[in-house]
């Protein structure tokens, strides 16, 4: 099951494509990047995941893993002994792991993303107020988990570091654009150590986005939907 | 890490914690189970979930683990050796089981709740249409992982029968108060043989709520809603 073709399919700028890409790093496994165009989907995308028909997928020796968490922890089971484990050894420190994954997604992200796509100013303050809940409380996990160590993962990162890392370069990109930081020093001042300490890493100026090039490509996003909608009230 | 003192914060209708209640029987592991009431939640339930302050939470020799598919998880993890493994030994195998899992709840459970919770007409047929899609890919899902073997574990459950198994009572209620079965014997024959074998086995029957107790909760709910929602009228 382990070495043999590595393919991820993924595009430069999808946060979950970049978790798998530093999962890869991490365990110091090289593979081949496929970038695809979301708005003409490859084949092998499709047929790859015919389920949810998105990034990433990984495909190892032609057998296609979707959806980013399960890809990690599909990386790090099938290379061990590969790199260092990105989850704990201990069954609880995992299940622990395993529950602020899951929040990093389900509740920071979702808030966070409604902090701009928010269709009211009301949803938008919404977002802004349940992104700062989730934080604070990220910061007690960081506090919980890292044990004064400087990752999550302890001495070393883990699979909450890949799992929050590949959003570091999407809180400069947040603040370039929109002036907030859901990590901010005063509130968060863990955290807001923790993304420069995961910013300065090697994998992190490997695998994360240009924040220039994000904050570009963001407004121009932002330019098509305002067109967009501008077009459907015509 | 394994042995000693598990408690089960539940409610017996909770089909997240029956989802535990049943990965435990089967792992053949003894615990105490504590009904809460979630009007008028414990303190215990409120100290150890302060995120979520939800059911079901497991408490391991005092140290509480969330969210059902992560408890499940931990379960199969803290009690290698104990009764049969849950979840697949291939890590390919285990990354697919994991995807589906994901997708009963995301999707399956997400579309199905929305047939009746729906604000509208339009909002409830579009949860019946999701759900049926989602009921079809999960069809597929199980030819795929039982191999023409009798449960999504092969011969023997594993963790995709755990984690659908606990909606088999649900299966029946909602049949019965709605007249509206995800799997259709026409439409999904494979699940519908496996709802019958599931249902039939030992831990089934000691685990899963009596659908007739369902039906009545259920109504009895509907009805404080309806209650409510006049009084707000007023």
């Amino acid at each position: 099951m382990t070495g043999g073709e590595l393919k991820l399919l993924g595009t430069w700028a999808s946060p979950f494509a970049v978790r798998v890409k530093l999962a890869l790093y991490f365990k110091g496994i090289s593979n081949e990047n496929i970038e695809e165009d979301l708005r003409n989907k490859s084949d092998l995308l499709v047929s790859s995941n015919p389920v949810h028909k998105k990034v990433p997928v990984l495909i190892h020796n032609g057998k296609p893993i979707c959806v980013s968490q399960i890809i990690v922890q599909y990386i790090d089971e099938a290379f061990v002994g590969t790199g260092p484990s990105l989850l704990p050894a201990d069954p609880y420190e995992r299940a622990i792991a395993r529950f602020w994954a899951a929040y990093v997604d389900d509740k920071l992200l979702a808030s966070w993303l409604q902090t701009f796509r928010g269709k009211t100013e009301e949803e938008k303050a919404e977002g802004v107020k349940q992104t700062l809940v989730a934080a604070e409380h990220l910061e007690a996990a960081f506090k919980e988990c890292s044990k004064g160590k400087p990752f999550f993962g302890g001495d070393s990162v883990g699979y909450l570091d890949v799992t929050l890392g590949c959003l570091v370069a999407w809180v400069h990109a947040g603040e370039k654009l929109y002036g907030f930081n859901p990590f901010d020093a005063t509130k968060c001042p863990l955290l807001n150590a923790w993304v420069e300490r995961f910013g300065a890493l090697d994998a992190a100026k490997a695998v994360l986005p240009d924040t220039d090039r994000l904050v570009d490509y963001a407004k121009m996003r932002q330019a098509e939907a305002a067109a967009a909608a501008s077009n459907s009230n015509n």
